[in-house]
């Protein structure tokens, strides 16, 4: 039998895991996910590659890995196997035959991730459970000014965990906006790569503006700094959503 | 200091409690509530009554307590000082001074529910977790026929639990309609009182008629049998949402 290579799309809470990738002594999705794919297909299997190891507390909408496997089992009956195995807090969105070079971290183009802050006196047990609980009330026209300026072809050196061992702090940021609903505030952000806790700073920071800690020139100013210390506080992971990843059009196989 | 009727409003994510009321050996809304009452009052604390007592896994928008206290602290300073003491699954939303005849239950003209299903496929723990997952794609228009044949002045008694001590199955259903949003569907339904389980038993029976195992007009049927075997199956809790308790409108005291 041909090898395949498998594309699958997984939804997942992650509050119920210690982030995606396998841990010593904790329950993560890639364990869960390798878990289930090794007793349908009867055979240890690994995934080659996901889009990207969301952290602890981090959920996903849209995360996208890829596995080699020789089992012949069909799409749709790999999903409905996997999702029969794996934990109600994970769900299989899709299966796909991708093309044998297709790698779900490198062949992406660009990744949309949401950070979700509920803006109210009190917290919202249903409504707010995965997002950021902010009491004082933000000024969301400033935030969306200052997430104005964070879009385009920037060093986002400021907005990148200090201890990262990253030397190209250069990243497209092709979409960086704030809408409303209720009293949730969502920041959708588009990016052709993201640098570790680059949306969760940028959170941080437009929440700093949102409060009138910072004007949302200011925000220009420490884009330019290019130093951790120049921008705001780590947004908490409860808050973040993978929604989306963006790969090439590509002809699927068999 | 004179007595005070409190009127509290809450909101809670069913799936951490077991259940409204006190239990032994399980932790209920209602404890955890009395403790942070008598937590910041200083002095044992029971609430005189609930809107109604929502079952192990049944969420709540907006339940609706009284408690009677000598207490003089300001309403703002209840609703923040439970808020800090209470676990994060409950929020206090309202904390308001209630007329001394106002009691939570008997004062209450009517209620409104929400019952939640997800019909889709594939399970979605971020959008349909606290929904009732149905995988068949359900008949929608039929399941809105049947709800109109629901809606007005009926004895339920085929829509209540078999066990139930009540004697008069009458109730006036106000509102009963479905609603689609993306993959959720969303049953409202507002009545002058509910039988015990009667959200969750026209859940189910909708449901039934969704997949075809029952016509829209059979429902009337079964509404004119008074028998509990003659409706659908009970829907299960994780979908039911306590929305919303409608009151006489009163002057406040103080």
């Amino acid at each position: 039998m041909a090898q395949r290579n498998l594309k699958l799309t997984l939804e997942y809470d992650g509050s119920a895991f210690y982030g995606f990738q396998r841990q010593p002594r904790h329950v993560t999705v890639q364990e869960a996910l390798e878990q289930a794919l090794s007793k349908l297909f009867n055979a240890k299997t690994k995934i080659q590659a996901a889009s990207g190891r969301t952290d602890t507390g981090v959920h996903a909408r849209g995360q996208i890995v890829n596995v080699r496997t020789s089992n012949p089992i069909p799409c749709l009956q790999i999903q409905r196997g996997l999702n029969a195995l794996l934990p109600e807090k994970i769900a299989i969105l899709q299966v796909e035959e991708a093309a044998g070079t297709f790698h779900a971290r490198y062949s992406a183009l660009s990744k949309t991730y949401e950070y979700h802050i509920w803006n109210a006196p009190v917290r919202s047990p249903l409504g707010g459970a995965k997002a950021w609980h902010i009491q004082r009330p933000l000024n969301v026209k400033a935030m969306q000014k200052a997430a104005r300026f964070l879009t385009g072809k920037h060093d986002f050196r400021s907005f990148c965990a200090a201890n990262s061992p990253v030397k190209n702090f250069v990243r497209r940021v092709k979409n960086c906006r704030i809408r409303k609903k209720g009293s949730l505030l969502i920041l959708e952000i588009t990016a052709n790569g993201f640098l570790y806790h680059m949306v969760r700073n940028i959170a941080g920071t437009l929440a700093d503006v949102g409060w009138g800690k910072l004007t949302a020139d200011e925000v220009l100013g420490i884009l330019k700094k290019k130093d951790r210390k120049a921008a705001g506080q780590t947004a908490p992971p409860e808050g973040l959503f993978l929604v989306k990843v963006q790969y090439p059009r590509q002809k699927n196989r068999g």
